[in-house]
């Protein structure tokens, strides 16, 4: 009985070794570690708003089709916990996106999360495509630093509303599914 | 004998509870948990033909060097899974690159593969450098949503042809090693 | 006795099961695996000094502020293991900045840095923001190829020197927590 166990425990440990060490195959999370919800407020630079703008065009869109295939735009952008834009801001976006799609408005971004109050310091990356066409979209969170360190997960975007290029505003559902 | 089995079963458990939680350095992995070959199409845009081009240059090369240093293009490209043109995208990679040597033709991308076929659905996003010199090159693979939740690993660049800068092809394997 | 150790060793494994499968909801780790302390020279192109010149400018700024908002660099920038411009450079930086605050100057980084010695060959992919206000701050490392297959972490930045916008020097304290 004793040897039965001894065979069995390592035979068991040794299958557990390999599943971790060799493959990270495992289940997909069934909830994150954290989460965060936020607006993002998107005010474009029209050359007379510098004191609201947080935003700005930094090449103009292309000839290709008709939905400023390739217009670069660099932002600074507030974080509010609520849909209201003059709403206290909890963190910034700071980044960039571009559209690229000829048929439709489809953009793609790059961008840190930046925290810095008394409930958390710290950034979350963020990369990834934004379908504008489709109700949610899903970017990656790559990577953080301080609160967030090395944290990884998903940026779920809702479009909550979009008024021209004139301003913006989306809501960004953070699921973090690694914390340490 | 029993004793023996319970000293030696705690202390793997413990060592190994130690590798796993402490520091992640583990073993390369010897295969990818999924691997997906597909080719991608560049036809840049050239002012005439916006019915077929997929790509088109946002800021123009700078005079550093005769390679077009700081040339920008972003794209919305289809990915077939043979190198023909026109075999029906099984997926389209959305994204920009520019190029940044002075001596030779090299260039750094940040994109996006987005599946939504019967096979898969979802993105997967790709950063790093394509050092075009190389007969291949790898970036690394940051992320991944839906189908290819918070998936990690490299996509080898290998160019299958360059017809200056009217068309590229590119066969891309992608080899992920964390799935979930 | 040895139904206890079995019932024992089968809950104890069933429970760190869980902990690896599920979340990877672990420790922060005390120290990295790898750390690599670089120190990163940025020339700026000025017209005439193409000789020297490691960067451009490919996008001016806008009037959004007086910082430069939206300046948008490429670089291909040595990295060398002193603060020396002119010690032989260990690796490469390709990839871009902008500047991104209507307030002060502060910018974002998507690059790779380039290894090819006898050391080390691969890549390290890096992400985040630069703000430059702060003494020391922390951008991620969201991918590596070859030699830093996979791997992740923090990269710490700090200005050594910033003279004007004809050439800047930063150290990057490459903290790797993730190796293969």
């Amino acid at each position: 009985m004793t040897r039965f166990i001894q065979v069995f425990c390592i035979l068991f440990i040794l299958l557990l070794t390999q599943v971790v060490l060799a493959r990270k195959t495992s289940m997909k999370p069934s909830k994150p570690c954290k989460r965060i919800v936020l607006y993002l407020h998107d005010t474009m630079f029209n050359g007379t708003n510098g004191f609201n703008a947080t935003s700005a065009t930094v090449a103009n869109g292309t000839k290709l089709g008709n939905f400023k295939f390739g217009l670069l735009a660099v932002f600074d952008d507030p974080m509010t916990i609520d849909n209201h834009l003059l709403s206290p801001p909890v963190a910034r976006a700071q980044g960039f996106y571009f559209y690229d799609m000829k048929t439709t408005y489809n953009a793609w971004f790059g961008y840190s999360l930046i925290f810095n109050s008394t409930k958390y310091k710290g950034t979350i990356n963020i990369m990834g495509a934004d379908m504008m066409d489709e109700t949610t979209r899903d970017l990656s969170v790559v990577g953080g630093t301080g609160d967030f360190f090395m944290t990884r997960g998903i940026a779920t975007f809702r479009t909550d509303i979009f008024q021209g290029f004139a301003y913006f505003r989306v809501q960004m559902d953070i699921k973090l599914f690694e914390c340490y």
